[in-house]
C-alpha cells in the first residue's frame, strides 16, 4: 500500500497554522505519512466561504489571544503576538508559491511563519521577506521578483481555489485525500486516523 | 492547597458539550479537581456575544458535521446527529437548573444530552423532558413544574450572564478560576494546565 499524504495548506497570516506548522513534521514521521505544504490566501478563503476571521467576535478574540500564548507553552515552541495583526500575506504566500516552484517551499514556509509569529516583523513589506529567505539561503530578491510574475500569483490563485472546491473556510487545513483536517486543534484526530484507530 | 474546580457551563443543544460531557468527569479525576456542572442558554450567549452558530458557515457546517461523528469514535462513544437540529433547548436548561436546585444536576444534565445526541428525541418537547427525567429516577412531571417557576428560570438567566460577564462566547465552556476554556478540543489544554505541566 502507498504511503498517505498530509496536504497541508497554511498562510502565513494565521497563528493556528504557525503552532501547527511547529507539530506537523513529526506527526507526519509517527505515521509514516509524506507531507505536502501548499500555500493559500486565507483572506480569500474567508471571502469565498463566507467566513470571517475569529477575532470579529470580540470575545474570542479575547479568549483566542490567550489560547495561543498555552497552545505555544503545551507544545513548547517560541510564540510572541505581533504589534502588525492582522496582516496582508498576499506577498507571503507568491513567495511561498516562488519557493516551491525553486524547490525551497518549506523552508521558507517555516523561516517566514518565524519572521512573523516569533519575531514580529512585518512581513507584508518586500524588504523583510527578502530578508528572510536571504537568511534561509535562498535569494531574496529573485524570490521577490519571481513573487510578482503570473507562475507564482496563478499558483497561489490556484491553491486557494482548490482548498475552497474541496471545502476549506479557514487555516490551517489538512487533507488527507478528500478527508478534510481543520484547525491545529484536529492535529490529534488526522493522527489517530492516519494511524489507523478510527477504523469505521 | 484547595483542590481546584472545573464549572463545566453546559447545554444540551451544542453537540460538542454532549462530546465534552463524556469525558469531562475522568479527566477532572486524574487531575484530581472537583468539578461543577452549570446549565446555561447557548442561545442567549451568542446573542449577547455577537457570536453565531458555527454551521452558519456552510462549508463549516459541512465539516462539522463529519468532525462530530470523527470525534466521537475518537472517544468510542455513541452519537447520532438527530434530526432536530438546531433545537430550542430553553426548557432542557431550565429543567437543569431546576434538577440542580434537587441536588440532582448531573444526572439530568447527562440524560437529556443523551436522550438528545444519542437517541435523537425531541428534547423542545415537554412530555419528552419528562420521560427523560422519569428514567432518570426524577420525578419528571415535577421537575417540569419547577422549570416553569421564577427560582429555575432565574437561576438560567443568571448562569447564562455570570458567563457572559466571564467571558463565554460559546460552548462547552470551562472555567478553572477566571481561565476560561472554550469547546471540547481545549481539554488537553485544560489538563495540562491542571496537571501543572504548562506553568508560566
Amino acid at each position: 500500500m502507498q504511503n498517505p499524504e498530509i496536504e497541508f495548506f497554511w498562510d502565513a497570516a494565521s497563528p493556528y497554522t504557525y503552532l501547527a506548522s511547529t507539530q506537523i513534521e513529526a506527526l507526519a514521521q509517527r505515521v509514516g505519512a509524506g507531507l505536502r505544504w501548499r500555500p493559500f490566501l486565507l483572506g480569500k478563503v474567508f471571502e469565498a466561504a463566507g467566513n470571517k476571521m475569529p477575532a470579529s467576535v470580540p470575545a474570542k478574540g479575547q479568549y483566542l489571544f490567550k489560547d495561543l500564548q498555552l497552545w505555544a507553552k503545551y507544545y513548547g515552541v517560541p510564540f510572541k503576538f505581533p504589534k502588525q495583526f492582522p496582516i496582508n500575506s498576499l506577498l507571503a504566500q507568491r513567495c511561498g508559491c516562488a519557493a516551491d516552484a525553486m524547490g525551497r517551499g518549506v523552508e521558507f514556509a517555516k523561516a517566514v511563519m518565524r519572521a512573523y509569529w516569533v519575531d514580529g516583523t512585518d512581513i507584508s513589506q518586500p524588504e523583510v521577506v527578502r530578508h528572510v529567505a536571504d537568511a534561509t539561503g535562498l535569494d531574496g530578491a529573485a524570490l521577490i521578483e519571481a513573487a510578482g510574475q503570473p507562475p507564482a500569483k496563478d499558483a497561489l490563485r490556484a491553491n486557494t481555489e482548490e482548498a475552497v472546491r474541496r471545502g476549506a473556510f479557514g487555516a490551517p487545513t489538512f487533507f488527507v485525500g478528500e478527508r478534510m483536517f481543520w484547525g491545529n486543534d484536529r492535529l490529534p484526530l488526522m493522527e489517530a486516523t492516519l494511524a489507523g484507530r478510527l477504523a469505521a
